[in-house]
């Protein structure tokens, strides 16, 4: 057993702090890209602070075999590229004696492999049964290991009380249909509690901190409705391009990559009410209700409400940079979005009137990801200068922290006012760089705690909102999309969203 | 004319900017420390900034003859000395040109010198018969001066509209009658509306900012009252004894000296609605009907509301301190607090049942003075350490200044929120020193703009306040007053005075 406690904050005082109970993580697509930049980094640096159990192994499964000491190196050399703390050998050293490799391809019998191994496992190392499994593949790979972890007999929990988990990266599905599809399958093997359907947003410090913000604060939440809030802003900016992944981009487009999954459970944060408890189920009770308050979008009228453009060749930093529709597996006449804006509603009592307007996009000036509340003006006025509304941003990446915008005099005998701001800093106030996503999400699901990863309701309520844009883009799509310069913030037609209504979009 | 338009920030809108019109300032008090340490830096700054008319004149006034060169040279070190800004030969020598010094006693024949000295200056420089009377002087001398310049016929405004106005500074009385006996007196010769009395708290930028902060801003408004404020916090600290001032502090106090203008003047800033319009009058209607609104203290139970204490010896900084009984001038059976602090309430729609907390001393660990809004709790607790209440701290000086305390979660898997704060400071944000309380407050009585000043029932109102604790401290109070080691916050009893309701005093 470890001896440090661990808990999720936004369940304090619900349960009692524990640890990690022994166990076996397995984890699928061993020798990819996920695996070594991400799993083996999160991995050590939860075994530098203490927080995996003693009795506890990690078995790598991929299709082409290798030896363990390979698997080893490959980790090791993760965790040298990527970890956010240097090696130590000694930690290393107690991590890498309890990794093991197993070739596992479509076949049944791979899977029984991995049972025997498993069960091995449990007598040499003490890990009791209890199985996480990672699903680190595309998403076309779930269902057939799914369904052969369980003909195989490995997803069973074994006497005892032991467990069997899996975890699942995005995406799920490609819209409603195939995404209650895929829960129909997996939930076939797996209790809905026992699947963990991974958004690394939610790992994120800040994200987590939404919550605490919200409700361990008694001066937001008197303010958080539409009584003051004018509208509010949820940006995911990436300066980045489709970084080779054209054929992938091609199927799915930004508002499926990112505004299905990151950006409305960044809405969902930001708009829920307060939960019954912060246990998961409750939290997540609520953050669905948002969801199913959306208000029905027309799929006559979705280009009224959306936008969607492709970036066009330009100049990112110094740096000279293609189009869309010139990278590499990109249809030339492509008509898939890299920049997606939504205006949208959430018909309830806290929301009546008032607009959030969501946007993601690649090849934008620079990284960044926010949320601003736009704050409605005062009511009456003395000054003969309009104030500048009040706004209030929660900045998600990259330097974390709380802005408070306000106008204050400008000092001296003449009449001005000027927008100031206070700033919190989460870096600088807490003086450590915050754990990584998948540090806190690997615990978690090891834990048995769902709260930050996403039940398959909130899933398929999403898509369900996204299927009737889709279906207004299909029907009566324009014969191409607006492009953006690469390096800009999208098309000029992202801007005539907010123009409209008198609003205009924050730079982050 | 000056080319330079100026007008009160609270008043935008309202008034077409201007200009200061030609003018004489008559200083009495002329070779006293005021003159020289404020008044003078504060007129080369207007000078620097171009804020005073070209047609302009100053006239000091004192007892003892001198001759022009000498009060010009006077004033030149004044200057030298305390300016914020380095002394431009050229603009002093504009403002030099216009100094000129007269010898006044309390006979007539004094002031039938001046007026015709202030008529000539009106034919040869073209100061338009309107004058500023500035009493720089104790204020006994104030009704002499204020009587003998109406039989001189100095104080009435000539032909055309030009004016007359007097500046008073504190203190304003010492209880209701004698405050109340000295307006008459002054309102006998002067209206009210030529009447400025100055708190140079009110010069403050900070202290101006607060209704900027207030009004011009839609978030705080919602907050501010007794469903979302615990309590409130005015702390007026120095770290300064009496500075060989014994024989007038035995007369005041503390609570007559800063409490009575300075902590209520601050008091009725924080508590007042919004007034009718920016305007002067209609500002002033809303802060005295704070005092106005002020729960009557018994004097029989004015202890209970009530910690007075006295400084004894001790360390400030690396210095050693004597004792208040022990300073010069001062009884050695003093019963004369230097420090004071009260809980008093506000028993209107928007304060009902939050107590206001003042204190204000000397000898204090530090000079600062600052207003903490405390504000409730969360409603229901969802976390198992409590959170800290947020606050809000309006810091006046040094170092002006916002800060929003609130609570976040500390990174990581633990269960821990911290509280951390948002700052905002004055000086930083906007790059420059702030002008001195003097230089905005010497403008706007010569602009007729009496906003910052303390009209006649303010005054008042807070001396009937103060004058019923002072009728219970009188009837009942103890032998001696407790005593607090200089360099500490004051005596125990002001700690046990929030701690009866669970509360405790700020850190400034």
């Amino acid at each position: 057993m470890s001896d440090t406690s661990v808990d999720n904050p936004l369940r304090v005082g619900l349960r009692r702090e524990r640890g990690v109970e022994p166990c076996v993580l397995v984890i699928f697509g061993a020798s990819g890209d996920l695996t070594r930049r991400k799993l083996a980094p999160a991995l050590y640096n939860l075994q530098v602070d203490r927080l995996l159990p003693r009795s506890f192994a990690i078995v790598g499964v991929a299709r082409s075999p290798m030896p363990d000491s390979e698997f080893r190196t490959a980790l090791r050399e993760g965790v040298a590229a990527h970890s956010r703390r240097p090696i130590d050998e000694r930690l290393w050293g107690e991590i890498e004696q309890g990794l093991s490799y197993v070739p596992v391809g479509d076949e049944l019998d791979g899977f029984v492999r991995l049972r025997e191994h498993l069960e091995r496992l449990d007598r040499e190392r003490g890990t009791s049964g209890n199985r996480l499994f990672y699903l680190a593949v595309p998403p076309s790979a779930f269902r057939p290991i799914v369904s052969l972890l369980a003909k195989a007999g490995v997803s069973e929990p074994g006497a005892g009380g032991s467990w069997c988990r899996v975890v699942l990266e995005k995406p799920i599905g490609h819209d409603l249909a195939s995404a209650s599809d895929l829960n129909d399958a997996i939930n076939a093997v797996f209790d809905e509690e026992d699947v963990f359907r991974i958004d690394h947003y939610l790992g994120k410090e800040t994200v987590q901190n939404l919550l605490v913000f919200r409700f361990a604060n008694s001066i937001f939440e008197p303010l958080w409705n539409h009584k003051y809030i004018d509208h509010v802003q949820i940006t995911v900016a990436e300066s980045i391009g489709i970084e080779g992944r054209g054929r992938y981009f091609e199927e799915a487009g930004t508002t499926r990559d990112m505004v299905q999954n990151h950006l409305f459970q960044l809405l969902c944060l930001i708009g829920m009410e307060p939960p019954v408890a912060l246990r998961a189920d409750a939290i997540r009770d609520e953050k669905v209700k948002v969801l199913q308050s959306l208000r029905e979008v027309d799929p006559a009228s979705s280009h009224e409400a959306t936008v969607r453009g492709q970036y066009a060749a330009g100049v990112i930093g110094d740096e000279k940079v293609i189009g869309y529709r010139e990278e590499e597996g990109v249809d030339r006449n492509s008509r898939t979005e890299t920049y997606s804006a939504l205006e949208l509603y959430i018909d309830n009592w806290r929301w009546a009137g008032v607009p959030f307007f969501l946007r993601a996009g690649k090849r934008l000036p620079k990284r960044a990801t926010e949320i601003v509340l736009q704050f409605s003006g005062v009511p009456h006025r003395f000054f003969e200068r309009r104030a500048a509304a009040n706004s209030l941003t929660l900045r998600i990446q990259p330097d974390e922290g709380i802005n408070l915008k306000f106008d204050a005099k400008i000092p001296g005998p003449k009449p001005h006012l000027q927008p100031v701001s206070m700033d919190f800093r989460y870096g600088s106030s807490f003086g450590q760089a915050p754990p990584e996503a998948y540090e806190r999400l690997l615990l978690d699901a090891m834990l048995g705690d769902s709260t930050l990863f996403i039940r398959r309701d909130e899933v398929e309520a999403a898509w369900s909102y996204i299927d009737r844009l889709y279906e207004g883009w299909g029907n009566n799509g324009p014969e191409a999309l607006p492009e953006y310069v690469s390096g800009t913030w999208g098309p000029a037609e992202a801007d005539v969203l907010l123009a409209r209504s008198g609003r205009t979009w924050r730079r982050p």
